[in-house]
């Protein structure tokens, strides 16, 4: 299988704008003074690895809840760097793939990579890259030690590359010596009750006299805020149901309760 | 073995209708008000993939105690669907494969749904396709894995797919992130005293006036109530013994005590 | 191995009457109430799946001690029950074979089995053929999830199947979940002191004086009863060393003790 | 490996006296009542075998501490049976072997055995060659299943087969349901103050008026007794450093001691 | 991959400089007298490997938090060494190798430094080499024991052998029996408030004012100190937020609460 | 890789004396009369193999602290043993050899053993040829149960073994059986003071009036003892620091110190 996947990997320079776009489909809403803080953060990274000398590689993990937006995070740092080469390493285009196979794809992107000045590399759901589930707990520790490699060497002289892993569960690459090997951790947060309202106004998703009924939707979130994924899901649930696009606000509470989220 | 198996993977187009009825042989009856609202649930979701241009793929888990009626369900749900492209996804047709056959088996259902405007695909008793079993625990990483990643993967452009799980252990399936994976859990109910009443009634099992004794059947369930599967078993036996349609109702009692049910 | 094996297969129609017979070479002795109340029950439900339209496979579990005559009664139930086909699925003829072999040949007989109109299938000893050991414990699991399927599948329209499975270790086939797959588990007991009687009288072991003493025989196993098989075997051990048919009972207590049965 | 190995295998009727002999180098001394008990019963089994109809089959465990003389006594009885096939499978004509290799090896004895009208095949050590180690505990489960398989086989229509196995670890043996599947688990005791004397004497290790400082010997062992094959290897380097055949005893005991026996 | 890897294998005498050069890329900076001692003791070691001859080999062990040095430090000592034959054994040139490839390239860089006069081999990050990770534990033990070998075994007569590993790991290599093998374990320390101040000094990177703050880059570190190779990192940062290679001590201190490191 | 070994594997008469040399280089130092005694019951075990004709083979276990002398001691016996057919099985000639290879090999010296009238086999390190590691623990079952048979199996007629096996880790050897199949086990002891002083004054390393000082090495050992190993390994390094023969005590201590021995 893996001699066909090579061929798929993208010439070595090039960006899969599309790919990526699809990543970010709901956009990336400004949603409170946390997350601007944070891709604060992450751009200075960024033009950290374009301009300094000494420091050619740096790596950088985001982690956070399932939905909070990890992905489309990553997906936009990288769209944005003006990158001439950048990749998003997923599980979805390694399904059934052997581990051996996993290895010598990532290698592969690594080392074209390698061969443009300046390059972006998306791990997206590093948990699933490495096959992992918590019963056991089984993963597979040939890829992971290839990604501990891969994160820890310094590209070839006059290259420059950023990593950018995404997570939902830090303990678990915390176990495994990932946090150890990127240089930076930084967490993506949830929406709190704020945020909710500034998304949902965003979106225009309910009237202005109910956006302040927002704080319902965190009942039963047990204070871990809510995913922005799911308040969008559950938008376009409550959309369907009232065949508008501004919906009651009672709608959207309904929904979560009918689907016991 | 899967060289064959391939062959036998329906035309990207076509619904199985036979195969899926064969799955609701004593038919849905509708016995009570749980069971209601839970179709209803389920009509919206299925709505919501026909329609919505924002939600392009929606996933959805049926768990509920053995023989409780989830595989029946989901058939009628894909029947009722309207949807070009069905395919129920059992381990009965995957008998002996190996890992990796199973995983391209998925893979090639998935994408022949891709092919297809609107798809529903059933992932059928999703414990055996993984070859669970409680000592230990064992499975099937790899296949788990693959789950994992087509039940998150967006369909391509335009293409719109709902997926539906069926599981009697859905603890388990929590452990194995599977329920995160899925949009919704849904729990479809045992039969209750009233429910049983209702079911024996619809089958004309026993006469009326031994209708209330209805009851008694639920002794010895623990309050879990009656799977309508085994019911409608012992329906059957009892049938069997006195060669009548309609049953004396003291002959279901025995049945149930002869077998230790 | 498996190729050679397949061809051992007898065809599709027949019955292995010699085969069958060879597991009740004692014959099977009516010892009391309590084991024609399970030969009863398990004559109606191979009447049920030869006679009904709507219960086409019916499952049933034998469990009991080592010994107590689970092949025994099988074999009698399947060579009684007039069926076109019928076949013994045992670990004697699968010694030595891969997991896959034994997966394939099981497949071959169910395969076989629905080319009849009524079949009976026999699977003697389940832990053997699962190569199940208590430490660990160890078990193959690709035949566990086989079994588990080919038990529930429903045979072709218009095809009857009666599946019967024996076990010695009825909690392990609990924690496999295989109880929960055969629609009836049914115990056959062990000897009582009574049921001692009967079978002493049966063969002529002792003298009618002396069978009143065989409750000493119950003595040292605990209250759980004599299983069928060492009783046959001690008598056949006292008859070598006393030389007579009819045996000094005191013949028989003494064997026990020198073999510390 | 195995190919070769199928060529080693003797024709199927033939006794491999050398071989046997070879395991009772030492002769068998009769050394006490205990002794003599235990090869009262295995006559009286073997013979049973030999005669009687109704029980082609006997298998028989012999089970005692390292060096107790189990392979001795079993060489013994065989080669005492006058029976036309005698085999001893062990470990030693196994070295290396694969699970499988060793699986045909044992199939082909056994199908061996099944073509003369009565045979004894011995299973000499069985945890070697089960591959036992207490560590884990690890061990060949597939070896195991087969022996479980073939030990509960009975020979055809007209055979005889008498199988005896050797174990130092009978209670890994019963945590194997190996135990339950031999007919009878025989102790082969270890020497006793009495019998110590006994074997000296028999050999002529000590002067007459020695022996009864034989106790001694007993000391370090708590209360367990002396295997008879380290008593000899004993013997033999006292009798090495004295340059006699019968040594002044405190020789045993120097020998004892300076090996920290 | 093994074949082509073999290529890649450096002819037998010859010296990697660049590749060592590149290890310690912002070079040895000498940050106080524990420091000092260190690399005393390992120049020590060199020379009674270059002279004595009773000797012909000695092995040392490099432990050290991660990023404190131990890298470059064993990069450096090779480069003084002199020694003809230098060779860095490191898991970024085995990504994806089996276990018996990274095997065999090992022993071919030991069977090369065999053939000069005096060898210097690095094995870098060894629990990387091992594939070691802390879940389960796992990791290579083959590679293990081979390395457990390599560094036991004694060159041919004429040869001298100085081994160098690296380790974040000493607890981990104890329970492997590695720091038995290795004749020699010593630290690399972290820096101290004294040596945070002597490297910014020795770097320019914060005015003389400020150094004194140095020991507020402590505070987090739980007394463990901090490591160079993390502190010159924040230097790189915070000089790029600064746009000036001196920096206001406060950046640095914003760079670590930023990065939450 | 096997097949080339094999012609590795020197002809079956012939005494690799070079090699065994080089594993007592520094000499067998008399060292006290624990280490004498030792020596001669070894002697007596080897006279024995070589005159008696009850005992044609004696396996015999060296265990003792790493370092203690265990590899030397054996190399020496078999030295001085005159046997025509001497062979030292080590891991060194094994690495990464495969389990079956290793297996080989070992049938093959213990092969070209029996065709000498007599014999001698080291199995040196049996830790490291299992290869053993205490995580887990892990080990090579196959490569354990091909030792357990063959230190078990009897040479032929007329033919005399003598096997010594070396090992650090008794206590593993215990669990693993080997103790109870080797006829004897006997420590090595690492040198106590007045041992210490011994081997000090034999090679002169520090001057007579120092040498009392010696016990002040046995600091830090806890009782433990100094294996002779180190012993040595510490002289040479003072040596080497102070250029003389004789060096002053101090030195010996300092490099302890500085070496955190
Ligand atoms: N501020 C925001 N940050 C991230 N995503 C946002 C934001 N605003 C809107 N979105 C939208 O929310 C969705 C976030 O989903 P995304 O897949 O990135 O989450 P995730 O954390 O990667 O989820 P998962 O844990 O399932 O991998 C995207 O569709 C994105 O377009
Ligand atoms: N309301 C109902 N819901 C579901 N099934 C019903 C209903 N009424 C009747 N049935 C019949 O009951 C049976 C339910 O069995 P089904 O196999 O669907 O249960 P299941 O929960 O999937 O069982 P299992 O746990 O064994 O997979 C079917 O034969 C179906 O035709
Ligand atoms: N009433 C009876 N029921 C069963 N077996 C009987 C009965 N009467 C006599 N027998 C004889 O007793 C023996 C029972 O042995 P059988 O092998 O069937 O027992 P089992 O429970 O299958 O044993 P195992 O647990 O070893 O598989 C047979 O030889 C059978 O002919
Ligand atoms: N009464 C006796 N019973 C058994 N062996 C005896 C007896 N008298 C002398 N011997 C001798 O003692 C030795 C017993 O060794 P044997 O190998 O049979 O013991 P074992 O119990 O099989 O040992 P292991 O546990 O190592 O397999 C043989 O050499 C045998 O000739
Ligand atoms: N005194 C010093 N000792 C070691 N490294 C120094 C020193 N001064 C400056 N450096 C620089 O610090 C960095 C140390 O990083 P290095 O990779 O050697 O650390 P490490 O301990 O091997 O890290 P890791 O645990 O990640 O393998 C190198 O860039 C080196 O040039
Ligand atoms: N009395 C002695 N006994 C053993 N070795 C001695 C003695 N005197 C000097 N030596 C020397 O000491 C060294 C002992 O090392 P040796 O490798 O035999 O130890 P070991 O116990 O096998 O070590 P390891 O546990 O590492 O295998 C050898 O170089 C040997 O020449
Ligand atoms: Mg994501
Ligand atoms: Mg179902
Ligand atoms: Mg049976
Ligand atoms: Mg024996
Ligand atoms: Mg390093
Ligand atoms: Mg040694």
């Amino acid at each position: 299988d893996f001699e066909n996947a090579m061929d798929e990997v993208k010439p070595a320079f090039g960006v899969e704008s599309d790919a990526l776009e699809r990543h970010r489909i709901h956009g990336v809403i400004p949603h409170g003074p946390d997350f601007e803080h944070l891709t604060k953060t992450c751009k200075t990274l960024v033009d950290q690895v374009k301009n300094s000398d000494k420091t050619p590689m740096v790596t950088m993990l985001l982690e956070g809840a399932a939905g909070c937006g990890k992905t489309a995070v990553a997906a936009s740092l990288a769209l944005e760097s003006d990158a001439p080469f950048i990749k998003l390493i997923s599980a979805e285009n390694m399904v059934g793939y052997s581990e051996s196979s996993k290895i010598s794809y990532m290698v592969k992107v690594f080392d074209d990579a390698y061969k443009s000045p300046f390059s972006v590399i998306i791990l997206d759901d590093i948990e699933r890259i490495l096959e992992y589930v918590a019963i056991g707990p089984r993963f597979s520790n040939p890829v992971l030690q290839a990604l501990l490699v891969l994160l820890k060497k310094q590209p070839p002289v006059g290259r420059r590359l950023m990593c950018i892993g995404t997570t939902s569960l830090v303990h678990v690459m915390e176990s495994m010596e990932l946090t150890a090997v990127f240089n930076v951790t930084l967490n993506v947060p949830n929406l709190n009750a704020q945020s909710v309202k500034t998304v949902l106004e965003h979106i225009s998703a309910v009237s202005k006299e109910e956006l302040d009924a927002a704080t319902n939707l965190l009942d039963g979130t047990n204070g871990a805020g809510l995913p922005v994924k799911k308040l969008l899901l559950l938008v376009e649930m409550a959309r369907q149901r009232s065949n508008e696009q501004t919906v009651p606000f009672s709608y959207l509470v309904d929904c979560m309760q009918d689907l016991s989220l």
